[in-house]
């Protein structure tokens, strides 16, 4: 019987393992919370694959304990390949998959959430209710349908985003160096990055962090911006100058940030510093800053987008089983 | 020349009153910060009408202060009238109007904006963020389209709600008494509010507080409805029986719960209590928990809810100093 073993599996993962394994009776399912490394690889043992999320690093050695399980179809459950030698797994013959799209969604209506509590100052709100103090004012919010949303990138985040403000009824321009031939028709574009930075009260960016983009939200591109700009990135950290935007919120340029993503959040995003001494001075000022809302890399963080991590993943580790060709292999010969 | 004096101006109506004044060069406009009574009545002496907010009693000794003056003319910025002695003032030739519709789309968007919130698990997220917990498990989202939306009431709050939550990709289902042609035509209208309680993710009500309505959620409604639902009330505190939606809180039943309207909410909400015991357990208890949302009566309070509570207001008034018929009359005589 084929049989598939699956690593790293969160108590929120369950369900949909569960779901997949319903639906495939005739292949065996198991699982662990455990991470996959050289110790943990023998718990794989029999299994025709293996299902991981990318967390640590996979080095030659659990790629090697994994070979010496005869195991060579692996499917990781998200989109990161960056930690895996892949120059051993290609030279010990395995095959890899991946998931790069499992919610635009997710991420998309994070974003509009997160702009919209800005404008309508419901931090500020929140931390008044906490301390018992009930008044209104001054905490007054701005209407999303008031604003001018630009938006930086048109790819699937960008363009669901959209469709969300523009429910609202604010009004939507975008700039992309890639034009999408419909919101084309539909005159969503400005020629340059300029027109939209001097036109947007909501400026949300959904590009990758190329070199080019890194810290295109910076002290020059903020002082194009209209006074009382709210600047939102559940993109990529490298995309904001944080210092720029610290800068910008301290002279009361910028109205505020929405921040799920952060230049220097490896090793301290997903971990747990209540009660201990925190590693980031700029982040904790701006976590604890009413107008500003920092989540820590969870935008993605949905039922809907776990599920798809899990279905995919497994979906995908069934056909390099099998032989057939997945959804979304990744191509060992293309990456070096 | 014409000269109307408006009472309790707060720092956020001021640039309106500016905005109002520069459109009209002819009318001489003053204001105060302090609220009508008998004592500050003279402050509006040689006006041709008042322009009020309604926060306090407007008694006989009040009314009769502005008749002293010779000012009949009288306007408020917001809905209520009901502390209004009508009687005085139509026995002493008053003409009165009000603001009955300043913004559905602020309540809407609050609504929307809150609803999501409380699916995407986000104060949790906040709370955790607040002591430097930064893991994200288990604080999983649900996304906005994967819910069926269930709106009660399709008046102009309602329509604005189901069109962001369709923005967002969610199916919207509705009930009303008095069903909306157009919507009715489009589908929305389910039979009765069995089949919405049974059907609907998210249940916001937007109706009035008409006896018949008074705790139309309650233990009996709750239980029809489906596991892990999340209920909004923006409307009005005496919709909801509170110890029922409590009750639901503790079992599980109810996912989370949107409340700026309260049951018991006249002399709490809007007053100051840090530092000072808090009046009331229940509510002290519900703006603790982490999926819970309270909001002290603010879904208005916008800059666009604002701006046209004063716009109209003046505008009403000097219609009245002018003998024209003003938008939003209150009929004296249909009073009493």
């Amino acid at each position: 019987m084929t049989k598939i073993f699956a690593y790293a599996i969160r108590k929120d993962e369950e369900p949909y393992v569960h779901e997949w394994k319903e639906a495939h009776p005739d292949v065996e399912v198991d699982f662990t919370d455990k991470l996959l490394t050289p110790e943990t690889a023998s718990l794989a043992e029999g299994s025709d694959g293996v299902v991981t999320y990318q967390q640590l690093d996979y080095k030659a050695d659990t790629i090697e304990a994994l070979d010496q399980l005869g195991i060579h179809n692996w499917s990781i459950r998200n989109v990161g390949i960056d930690n895996i030698d892949l120059k051993k797994a290609k030279e010990l013959g395995f095959k890899l998959t991946n998931v790069p799209v499992y919610s635009p969604d997710a991420i998309a209506e994070h974003a509009a959430i997160q702009a919209a509590r800005v404008l309508r100052q419901d931090k500020e709100m929140d931390m008044k209710l906490a301390k018992h103090d009930l008044r209104w004012a001054p905490t007054i919010g701005r209407e999303v349908r008031d604003q001018t949303v630009g938006v930086i990138g048109t790819g699937h985040i960008g363009q669901v985003f959209m469709r969300i403000m523009e429910g609202f009824g604010a009004k939507v321009i975008a700039y992309d160096v890639f034009r999408n031939p419909v919101l084309e028709q539909k005159g969503y574009y400005v020629d340059t990055l300029d027109d939209l930075y001097a036109q947007a009260d909501v400026i949300s960016v959904h590009v990758p962090d190329t070199p080019e983009n890194v810290h295109m939200i910076n002290d020059e591109s903020i002082s194009k911006m209209k006074d009382d700009v709210v600047i939102v990135n559940v993109s990529r950290g490298p995309l904001v100058d944080t210092d720029a935007v610290v800068r910008g919120l301290d002279s009361g340029k910028i109205f505020g940030f929405v921040m799920d993503t952060y230049e220097g959040e490896v090793g301290i995003f997903n971990n747990d510093f209540s009660g201990k001494e925190f590693p980031d001075q700029r982040l904790a000022d701006l976590i604890a800053r009413p107008n500003v809302l920092v989540t820590p890399h969870t935008a993605f963080y949905t039922t809907h987008a776990v599920r798809n991590m899990v279905i995919k993943a497994f979906d995908n580790n069934l056909n390099l089983i099998k032989n057939e060709k997945p959804e979304t292999p990744v191509d060992l010969d293309k990456e070096f």
